[in-house]
């Protein structure tokens, strides 16, 4: 059978985009809606009527996952999951929060109308706290099984709120084990997303068709010295826990420079106890990133941060202590996926290129669980995670258009 | 008239020490009184007491310094000043905000049950927020005039709070300007304190003697960046704050270890947004504090300072903005005091030495409006503004009869 030549409603798509728009929007021209806000759920709410007005089946899952499914022609068919997010960072963009779903829908209400009877069942699937509010990956994590509800051994973090969040959502943290799968009944996994930096733009292109996610590690570390007088403490005898850590950020992204040249580091926070003009630091508590797409290398990259921060450590007669708060593992797509896209992108006369993404997904903890495939859209200047986060709609339409075509084609290679 | 051999009562004033110990003990065995608090409140009545006790008159000035007055023998005296001040660092020691005025204390009550009557009122003052819990030496400047009720434009610091504490302790606003005195009714003013180091402890000696205290300047920094994706966003293209930042402190400290080293620097705290694991920090606010002996290397000092951070900002593509928080001026002893406290810690058999002072005192301030005199006692392990904060009790007993033989001595210098 031929594919058919189907192309989405792209105004349907952009009045969901405003709609969508409005819930959690900010003065700035942004969206906050963090995960499991009152936001974040009355967005859900706004998309299960969507799914309902599609004529979809509307599922929770209990990790809060929330599914539109277009059912096979047959019984006991396979499921191909087609992901997203509606969560946001405080004061994000419109198109990270929202893309994702709005596309699958699209791209599903289109198939549905069109009476196609496709050999796997189709679920558009919004994924709790991608973000990382509470905990990054959240959703796919649970679906996937890899989720334990746990601190990590984390002291410094009080996961009160998080539980009073997950319960005011209807998620019973004891229950979280059972939005796990069974890979055996899943087809594959698809997600478009705005790509969030700028090789598209720069190289003039339509489509990104993402190869591999980098793995992230990211620690919180703690200097520890010794509160004294700022005016009477002989400089050798300092032990100066912002000094040290001030040093370690500086070396730190030094090293990565010359040593790691493909790794992106970020040293996003430094908290200073007590704080005071006149008291030296006694403990300065520093959020280290990581991130690079060889799993060797970052591995390499992991021991090589927390041996400079001993080594600083000791300079500065500090104390150090090093948690590991996140360990996302580097993520390759699968290569029929990587396959399918480009071919879908080229039978609509696009321009794509493969590409490596930098940021984490929901796709980087499923590509371990199902063959997955992500499909990139360009962002304007690289923008992203800000109020003026932008994809021209275009770049949308043709998106949603890519994903609908890849759609087809995988549900074709499933026929039973 | 030569002078009597008197000696002040360790043990009584030992009572006094342990009991005011208790009004805001810490379970770590340090001392809470933040000025104007509760704590604070309550040892000034405690003290209050105790001059009435003595027989002294009490007094309240418009700034909520507290003084015990023995009158001299002659009306239209004129008066010498004994300082000191009750308030507290949080979690400080109990020695720091307790010796100057118990010492005071006991050496006006030696001279007053010895029936001597002297050629000048001696007034012991309790000088309000010697610490700078709200604004540092507030106390001595509302008195000798050089202070200036105001924000000093320092628009991200809210006086609501201080104001309210004002009132609480009966402090109007508008009324401290009458706390001024006129200098020609002023004899000088002495204080005791422990030195908050340890050059006294490594020479053994019994008694320091204040020479200068070093002026001190304070910027609050702000290094502004972008905030970006901690992953997506290229290197060359990071305008990240919290790296400048880094930058900053690690150059400064080596800048003034080489170019500045009888300065002493500190970077008590930076404050980033919006400070998460993933986002590149938009905005770093850094406090620097720096202080030296000499008026015109301090000078030169905070050129280089603020000079180098302009150059760190541009380095790293970020936007500075520098506003000079407090400058409190190079501060130096009078001839006579330092001479006669010198004579009277001979004259007991003790040793001393003549040190400057890396730590800010009321003697700073009064030095300008009096001729000022100040007496340190040994500091173990140099420790201050800490819970083991000690100085051991014999070394109190014999900085109480130095402060009391050098009352006498100038009390006699301004016979009528």
């Amino acid at each position: 059978m031929p594919l058919p030549e189907l192309r989405v409603d792209s105004s349907r798509m952009l009045a969901d985009f405003n709609d969508l728009a409005f819930i959690g929007a900010t003065e700035q021209g942004g969206v906050s809606r963090l995960a499991l806000s009152n936001e974040d759920l009355q967005a859900r709410a706004w998309l299960a009527d969507r799914f309902m007005d599609a004529g979809l089946i509307v599922q929770d899952d209990d990790a809060g996952n929330l599914s539109g499914i277009l059912p096979a022609s047959e019984p006991n068919a396979r499921t191909l999951l087609i992901g997203g997010h509606l969560d946001s960072v405080p004061n994000g963009g419109r198109y990270d929060c929202s893309l994702g779903l709005l596309t699958a829908l699209e791209a599903v209400r289109t198939i549905s109308e069109a009476g196609l009877k496709l050999p796997v069942n189709l679920e558009i699937i919004d994924f709790t706290d991608e973000e990382g509010c509470w905990q990054s990956l959240f959703g796919s994590r649970a679906l996937t099984g890899v989720f334990a509800y746990s601190t990590n051994g984390d002291e410094e973090r009080d996961e009160g709120p998080f539980r009073a969040a997950l319960f005011r959502a209807g998620i019973h943290p004891g229950d979280i084990y059972r939005a796990r799968r069974d890979p055996a009944t899943i087809a594959g996994y698809l997600e478009l997303h705005i790509e969030q930096g700028h090789r598209l733009e720069q190289a003039g292109m339509d489509i990104g068709v993402v190869t591999g996610i980098v793995g992230r590690t990211t620690y919180r570390m703690t200097f520890q010295g010794q509160a004294a007088h700022s005016g009477t403490t002989p400089t050798a005898e300092r032990r100066d826990a912002l000094r040290g850590a001030a040093s370690y950020i500086t070396r730190a992204f030094q090293m990565v420079e010359e040593q790691f040249p493909k790794a992106v580091l970020n040293c996003g926070n430094v908290i200073v106890e007590p704080g005071a003009f006149n008291i030296i630091p006694a403990r300065a508590r520093l959020t280290v990133e990581c991130r690079h797409i060889d799993r060797e290398r970052l591995s390499l990259l992991e021991a090589a941060l927390t041996d400079l921060a001993k080594t600083v450590a000791s300079e500065h007669r500090l104390d150090i202590s090093i948690h590991q708060a996140v360990n996302m593992p580097v993520a390759h797509m699968h290569d029929t996926m990587i396959e399918v896209i480009r071919a879908a992108s080229d039978h609509l006369g696009l321009q794509s290129m493969p590409l490596i993404s930098y940021a984490g997904h929901d796709a980087q903890i499923i590509s371990g669980f199902t063959r997955t495939g992500m499909i990139f859209v360009p962002s304007l200047g690289g923008r992203s995670h800000t109020p003026s986060e932008h994809t021209e709609w275009r770049y949308v339409e043709q998106g949603a258009n890519v994903l609908l075509h890849t759609i087809l084609r995988v549900a074709q290679g499933h026929k039973p």
